[in-house]
């Protein structure tokens, strides 16, 4: 793992000493001689002639960094234990805990919280079974679930692999929206038998995050789950991504002046996240979409091995227009890509419409690199967070899984995703509105409770709510 | 819910008040005349004609609360929306949450326990599995997991009910051991779903505590999960309540003078816990065990329609004893009841050793009532917490996950629950030692810490061990 870890400019590293064949004033020489700034030291344990310490150093370049680790290498009565930098000292361990809400501080709270007074809280869930949202995590509590198979750009890397991002993403749906998450990796990529293993889990759960498996599998479990299970079932690499990009597409709109109804709209890369865009811009009222991949345009008229593209040309490209996507892109209004990078050339862009709208979010190379269409391009947005514009998943899953929660939704459906795009957008004030800024930050604290309010109004309205929140009541009392 | 609710001495009423029918004052003297004290009021929601306001009150009888209820509910103007007692309260919403180890305060921050940097933490678990331990929760994670069939004395109440009590044990996981456990209630009972669903979900956990899953189902499972698995998985049911019994017996033994190898054992009730009582007992060197269940002492020489009887009548028993539980008893130094209340006679107790040892731990009536024996008793023990002497699991299962996980340990073995009996019988001073304390209180931190060490040592000796805490290494260095 040595040389994996060193990847910040500030690295820890943990040093075994034999004292009586070097000083510790050496070892300090060293590391300063090579660039290294030592600006904390532990002593982690001490023995007759010898020591363990941590030594907190940081440095300008990142080869000064190495070049002092492979300095102390060579020193003799040194032994370099561990180099750790921030990133993994941040995941040592893990990064979530579970805590109980209260104390256990005497015989009287044992027997409140558990043997024998818990029998009658048992027995209230038993008799009526909706007193598990009252009573238990359920009202509170979401499973980001993977099996590890299709995780950030990584790949099939397995579930004990994929943990980390999931338990980052616990860490977010706390923080932004006070929701407990908690991730489960499965050791199995059987559609059949994740499906039943997640309907096996779901009692504890007011929700369950799909997160990380891949095309099409995704597609099944996530239906299947949705039918048979009574919370919200929600993919957010399909789901998060259209919701946000659709947000952004709201706004980047207005900028250019363009109605939804009338643009021409293309989209490159049909996998789980482009049919999932694509369902969110039909619902919202595009009617040329035009979906493009290796073969070029998606057509009814063709035949594809891959059966959900076949469902897909059914359902867009009204003019069956054919051909590549240098010659499909002519005259497109939104170009929308979640392929590869570079597949977008500034011949492309050139062929759009005037003002043209350029969604370019392959991570971590978008399908053309901003600067090359700056100045012709109406608004551009990425999935990445060195430009402005960045559509990320983070806007959206702590908010909707907030609202549903709250309202003890039974499903998550088209109307509560647009209702989320439209809180995200709206987000933006008109006056802030322009070109580098459609879209709010992940920071921003408006974003997740003005999802909550129209998600929980789109929930209400389309009966899927079984609780109203207090403030959604009107005629006042409870 | 509403009468199901009442039970303590301190109740909270809910109440919406039409104002125009009815003064706040005129409700306050309902409560006060029929025996109540209100010392806490709070405005939950106000309108035009009419208030929403939470009443704590508090009585010396229940009866009176239930009187102040019965009269509220015939004041006009008046709506007794909800009555909760202090136990239903504490579990509004659950009784466990999960929180960020860090907070995550800006981009940079996201940046490291999200995307991109957990790719490189991904990707070192992803070379190594074992690095799961070091970068993920799984160090410190255990997940209690039942499937609502058998649970405390209420029996299958299934999942949705199961979960207030893998709540409060995740609780006490925590607070006692700090050890980070969360509840997953299974939404089936068949045997094969229940084994595949645990392996599915293991990766993120560094050990599975099995609970409140009926016999025989029990015995499979976990038989089957421990093969199949490289975490520790421990039937609480079972096993828990086998080590502090043996750990009440160690200290009971002392205190009437007489040696484990020596006495002659009788068990009441060969369930599961009957049975895992028995395997600990061999374990620890008793000659002649007896099991007893409603047909008398079982005997290798009978066949029964229970295979488990006939497995444990083959390894049980020596010298063939047959009869009923007043038979068998005669000479007895031992009797262990895991049966139900009533079925042992003071006039068995009288025909047992001198100075009888007799743990009665059915629940919540003992086999019999420990006053009607005191006399004539060497040591009484029971399971519950209003006589001395109590066997309670929670003694085991926080210090006995504490250590597995500390030790990386890939199973958790009859020695090493031989040793966690001996730690927690060891808490309790040869000085302190009598026939009304041989069994510390789940209090007392003294008793994970003993647990822990003993534990760890017996891992590393059976070779069960992939890790040696640093205590634990000889000869100084890391």
């Amino acid at each position: 793992m040595l040389k994996d870890t060193i990847g910040g400019k500030s690295i820890i590293l943990r040093v075994e000493l034999q004292t009586e064949a070097v000083h510790f004033g050496q070892l300090i020489t060293v590391i300063t001689e090579n660039g290294g700034d030592v600006i904390a030291i532990d002593v982690i344990q001490t023995g007759p002639n010898w020591t363990v310490r941590d030594i907190t150093v940081t440095a300008s370049e990142q080869v000064q960094l190495e070049a002092v680790t492979g300095a102390i290498k060579l020193l003799q009565g040194v032994k370099l234990v561990h180099v750790s930098d921030r990133t993994f000292l941040l995941h040592l361990g893990g990064k979530i805990e579970m805590k109980p809400k209260v104390p256990i501080q005497n015989r009287d709270d044992l027997s409140r919280v558990y043997t024998p007074d818990v029998a009658r809280v048992c027995m209230a869930i038993h008799e009526k079974q909706e007193n598990a949202y009252k009573l238990t995590i359920k009202r509170n509590t979401v499973a980001v679930v993977s099996d590890g198979s299709a995780v950030l750009g990584l790949g099939n890397i397995g579930p004990y692999a994929a943990m980390p991002v999931m338990e980052g993403k616990a860490m977010l749906f706390k923080q932004l929206a006070d929701v407990d998450a908690f991730p489960i990796c499965l050791d199995t990529q059987n559609t059949e038998e994740i499906i039943t293993t997640i309907k096996n889990l779901a009692p504890a759960f007011g929700g369950i995050n799909l997160e990380d498996i891949s095309s099409p599998r995704c597609f099944e479990i996530e239906e299947r789950l949705r039918e048979e299970l009574d919370i919200p079932v929600f993919h957010d690499d399909q789901h998060g991504t259209a919701v946000v990009l659709y947000a952004g597409l709201i706004n980047a709109l207005k900028v250019v002046g363009k109605s939804i109804n009338e643009a021409k709209v293309v989209i490159c890369g049909i996998g789980a996240a482009g049919i999932a865009c694509s369902n969110i811009l039909l619902a919202a009222g595009v009617k040329e979409l035009i979906g493009v991949d290796r073969e070029g345009a998606l057509v009814s008229s063709s035949s594809y091995s891959n059966p959900m593209w076949n469902w897909y040309a059914e359902r867009t490209n009204p003019n069956r227009l054919t051909g590549s996507l240098h010659e499909i892109i002519e005259g497109a209004d939104v170009f929308i890509g979640l392929s590869s990078g570079g597949v977008l050339k500034r011949v492309d862009v050139e062929r759009m419409s005037p003002h043209p709208i350029v969604f370019v979010m392959a991570n971590p190379t978008p399908e053309i690199h901003p600067d090359e269409i700056e100045d012709i391009a109406g608004v551009i947005a990425t999935g990445r967070s060195d430009f402005p514009n960045q559509i990320n998943n983070v806007l959206c899953f702590p908010g909707i899984f907030r609202a549903a929660l709250d309202c003890q939704a039974t499903t998550i459906n088209e109307e509560m995703k647009l209702a989320a795009s439209a809180a995200i957008a709206s987000v933006v004030a008109p006056q802030e509105l322009n070109k580098l800024y459609i879209i709010p930050s992940v920071f921003n604290q408006e974003v997740v409770r003005r999802i909550r309010t129209g998600v929980i109004e789109a929930a209400i309205r389309t009966g899927v709510a079984r609780r109203m929140p207090r403030e959604f009541r009107s005629g006042g009392a409870i």
